[in-house]
């Protein structure tokens, strides 16, 4: 009988969430059944949004989040053992599903580590597609396209398929050494949003305005942007707001003027989720084939921070929100 | 030689505007040249985007805003005499134009004053079909549309025509007498927003979401309904935010949790303005016989206030961020 170690959530977040306020369990796992398939999680994602959606889990529940894993029995005839699968599954070392809740991978190229399945490859990678070509697009040749939070799973993604589509690309990130990654991956302008004023910069880098602002991280970096940088007819694409998920004050910003500078500017302003699209089966497989196929082509490169070890999860979890990540969190089980 | 009657803006609004910030001055009129036209104003727009476009305007300026009129001369092959037009001439009572800044209006349905070009057949009609079919876009029936500021001259027409469309519509305004005019429109749900909790009216009102808010009056109105009150993929048309347009403050609403909620409900939020979508002489030509056919069914009443005698305009003006009018505002010269 297999077992698995599993985080579960014992303690409701305050602010930034904390090691402790989630706890690692056993739990044995029964024998697969017909139509069920048993697998040993290769990797697991933290990612910010799991900051708000855990506000609605019952205590006592598995951490969320989507695992890579291998098929180690299958009694189900779409999957054979050693198939390599993504699965909603939560924080967990092995799991017993059903055929219908994994997805089997099969578009990784030769050589790139399973990993990249959950990040430019996964769930993050087609939310930049899906966020930059359709939600915020058509994106035209020649457009400038800013993102914040920069150096994130995200972020990395969107600049360089920005690029691709030849635009100009500016990016904001929280130190030093992620405004050079930025750089190496081909944005025309990167700044450590620490150390510069926000609106001078944009200014000169943008001096006829922003075309397409894709958002990760909201508050007061978005309301400058969005009041003073957008072009008449700018796409804003809001994908998270990251900097308001641990802050529990409501009231720091400045909505009016918003509503001013959106029809002033007559700007579209979307939120989305990955999900939605990914919904629909085809333009899941298109996201996954396009985005292979740039990794392929050498033109899209993928960056992950890869915490060691499944007892840490809890650990890089948290490090989301301090910032020492760099492009898509993976934890190795 | 003709003499046209003008208002001058002489001071700075601040805050609400007030009727000495206009001075109705005199000015003479040459006769056509070649390619010119001189007509008579028979009524003029007054409108609450010219609150905010003024702003920009220079002290001595002609107030700005459209005019319908009749050809009194005509020395060019478009137009001859007793010709009615609309045209972009501010607040006169007769000028002297080319025949390219001035529109033919050929569309008024039998029995309909020269007056309702500028309302429900005119520049606001077509805003509120734009924003509604074409931003806020596609209206599918069912589908449940608030309108904010919804006894004004866009508010009267949006309703109307989301009738037409077979969505539950809802609408709020200023005074128990507006209310009942939306009622008299077909509104389903309409409301005194002086005298009912929003939030709790609007529960009720709509108690699975709005698909589409059509905006006029941003402000701490518009936060409630973003961050309560829109479904899942719901659409925002930001046509004015009338709210803020006499305040000189900037920070009393809530921007940051506006991004969380247009990202968690996938809202579409845009801003609009008719002249982007009339610059399309296709287009305006399709939103002008549309409104008259339905105007002609009986199935589009035309609502307006109409004030009497060129020099009562500024008073008209203020009018508007008082709420004194009901439906489109015009003065008849």
């Amino acid at each position: 009988m297999a077992v698995a170690r599993v985080f579960k959530l014992v303690k409701r977040f305050e602010g930034f969430p904390k090691e402790d306020d989630l706890k690692l369990v056993e739990e044995k796992l029964a024998s697969p059944k017909e139509g069920e398939i048993l697998c040993n999680t290769l990797y697991l994602s933290v990612d910010p949004y799991m900051r708000v959606f855990v506000d609605d889990l019952p205590l006592g529940s598995t951490m969320i989040g989507e695992v890579i894993a291998r098929v180690a029995e299958s009694k189900s005839p779409d999957f054979k053992k050693g198939d390599l699968v993504a699965s909603f599954q939560g924080w967990t070392s092995a799991f017993l599903t059903t055929a219908d809740k994994a997805a089997k991978i099969t578009h990784l190229p030769e050589g790139v580590p399973e990993s990249v399945a959950l990040g430019t490859l996964g769930m993050t990678g087609r939310t930049a597609y899906f966020g930059l070509l359709d939600v915020a697009g058509p994106v035209k040749s020649g457009e400038t396209v800013l993102v914040s939070g920069a150096a994130g799973a995200v972020g990395t993604v969107v600049g360089q398929i920005a690029k691709i589509k030849g635009c100009r690309v500016i990016g904001y990130a929280g130190s030093d050494q992620k405004v050079e990654m930025l750089k190496a991956l081909g944005y025309d302008e990167a700044f450590n949003y620490k150390k510069v004023d926000l609106s001078e910069t944009l200014g000169k880098a943008a001096p006829n305005g922003v075309n397409i602002y894709f958002d990760n991280v909201g508050g007061n970096f978005s309301d400058v942007v969005l009041m003073k940088h957008m072009s008449m007819f700018g796409r804003v694409a809001i994908c998270g707001f990251i900097s308001q998920y641990n802050n529990k004050s409501d009231d720091t910003s400045k909505g009016e003027i918003l509503y001013g500078s959106i029809l002033a500017k007559e700007l579209r302003v979307r939120g989305f989720h990955e999900a939605t699209y990914a919904a629909n089966a085809e333009k899941k497989k298109e996201a996954n084939e396009q985005l292979a196929e740039w990794v392929k082509q050498g033109k899209l490169k993928y960056k992950e921070t890869v915490t060691e070890g499944f007892e840490n999860a809890a650990k890089a979890f948290v490090g989301l929100f301090t910032g020492v990540h760099h492009g898509k969190a993976v934890v190795k089980v």
